[in-house]
């Protein structure tokens, strides 16, 4: 349970998968198989065998690298969409898969992540295709450009089809606000994770209520069952050392002098693991005009993102290198 | 205790002054005796009568309201000092000024927080006078203005001297961070206070401490003694709820459409009581622009704020509506 714990992403491991071993095949081979999946859609969709390998590869992994300097903006509607929903399929908790391929419709739909991950790409989708209408060439294209923007920053991909930085600045704020939400836990999506955000909120409300009701007490409930404090604690204090380490980058990448713009999102699009930010780090530029100081700040910010931040603490903690930590195990 | 607690700002109520009622008489006396001291020394760098008394007023309360349109730009140069001192000192928390009285100046001298404030306030002005030393007439003009608007922010008051939207990035950043760390708890500052940053990144130490030796128990230590649980998850919390109210509203005047640093700062300088912002609500401009909408927006932040979050969202739940606090208590 520790090994998983420290390796998936998210702040809960499901426990109805005790067997790492297993859990770890069946997880390879969901991987593989959306892959293939993605691989063979966008073939059908008239784009040539390496096209499609990269492509597949770089929403699988939420990695982002297209091989074309206009990232997905020149390939066909229909390989778009095609990499939008894969997008959105990688941005799913794995374990929902695993429910599904055992047949456990009800645990699968109990997953409360899922639920807010549907209703805030959708809600996202919704407003920015109405914002953007106007800059558009009707409904659908507004649909397909909000669509695929969407999928490509909440799953963290980074995949662009258009310059949304000369969007309106509410379509500019829900895709930076989609940068720090991130997707679900346990899927290859960088961010907070969704299900950081609702086991915040919902321990707002509990403090909330506390206040009202003293004496009462009441548990936090994720997806059915009781939540223990452990979790809860090292959830909170987990979005609190985010926005630690996310404010202190954006004091060192003022130093560059750039616009606050860029400092700000330069630090969200690294941090989150998305790739494009805004103004000059928008989706048509590249930070290659920071200084070796500032990139050596978004090197952390990337890495501590991608490892969910602890890990990568580890490294500046003198016990660690004295040894410590393995000394002190080993009286138990 | 728990009259003390909700009426004061920050996370603790100093258990030294147990009697409600002589410590309110002793922070009352403290205030009216410094404002008194800042209008007199005022008077004496040449202010007029009526000017002295408003500006006095302005500072004590952190409201930051000049009587002129420069705000305090056309003073001599004296007066800004003078203000700016006085600026910081409301900052303090007014416990150390208790302690001060009745001369337990160990027990002053303990208070985490005041350390925390005098670094913060010192480094501040160091870096902005450096940074904006060349746009300006030599380094006394550039500490002058940087001193002057470094205490102007950080204790949330509002008062300007220049047009700091003018300033280089780095200042910029600098200027918004001190609007969300905000002052000392117990002072008449807005803001976060710095005494819960303090919490929380003790809090932050512990849980990546945790991690390395999860069988040490450690406790939190506050100026000298021990943090209990309650005051410590509720800390946390609420800097949670601080930042959920934050997007939220940045998300709300988005609809609005003006740029992305003024929609951001907008909430920046309502919820934390600042005054000015930056950009379209820079300190040469006001708010007069927003829409109705925005406008409310705003109200509740600012009311949020000032009245620490809690107080404000009591008033939407419909259980304080429906008397049911009420009847609930009378059962024990």
């Amino acid at each position: 349970m520790n090994l998983m714990k420290a390796e998936s992403p998210g702040p809960q491991v499901d426990k109805s998968m005790p067997h790492v071993k297993t859990t770890a095949k069946l997880l390879y081979i969901i991987y593989t198989v959306m892959t293939v999946l993605e691989f063979v859609a966008l073939l059908l969709t008239g784009l040539p065998v390496f096209d499609s390998v990269c492509m597949a590869f770089g929403t699988a992994g939420t990695g982002g690298f297209g091989i074309l300097n206009t990232s997905v903006a020149s390939y066909p509607i229909a390989s778009q969409w095609v990499i939008a929903v894969f997008m959105l399929l990688f941005g799913v908790n794995f374990n929902v898969y695993v429910c599904l391929i055992f047949r456990r419709f009800k645990n699968a739909l109990k997953n409360d992540e899922i639920k807010v991950y549907l209703s805030m790409v959708i809600c996202s989708i919704v407003v920015i295709t109405i914002n953007i209408y106007e800059s558009c060439q009707g409904l659908f294209d507004a649909l397909t450009k909000s669509t695929f923007q969407v999928a490509s920053i909440v799953t963290t991909t980074g995949f662009s089809t258009t310059d949304f930085d000369a969007w309106p600045t509410l379509s500019k704020i829900i895709l930076l606000l989609l940068m720090i939400s991130g997707a679900c836990a346990g899927s290859t999506a960088g961010g907070l994770k969704i299900s950081r955000i609702c086991i915040a909120y919902k321990a707002m409300k509990m403090e909330i209520n506390s206040i009202l009701h003293p004496r009462e007490v009441k548990a936090i409930k994720m997806d059915g069952h009781n939540l223990d404090t452990k979790t809860l604690r090292g959830t909170i204090i987990y979005i609190v050392i985010y926005a630690f380490i996310l404010i202190s980058s954006v004091l060192l990448i003022s130093f560059n002098g750039y616009d606050i713009v860029t400092t700000f999102t330069s630090v969200l699009a690294t941090f989150n693991n998305i790739g494009p930010g805004l103004s000059m780090v928008g989706p048509t530029a590249n930070f290659g005009f920071f200084s070796d100081f500032s990139k050596w700040v978004l090197i952390f910010d990337m890495l501590a993102g991608r490892l969910e931040i602890f890990p990568i603490i580890m490294l500046f903690r003198p016990s660690i290198w004295r040894g410590t930590v393995f000394k002190h195990r080993k009286t138990y």
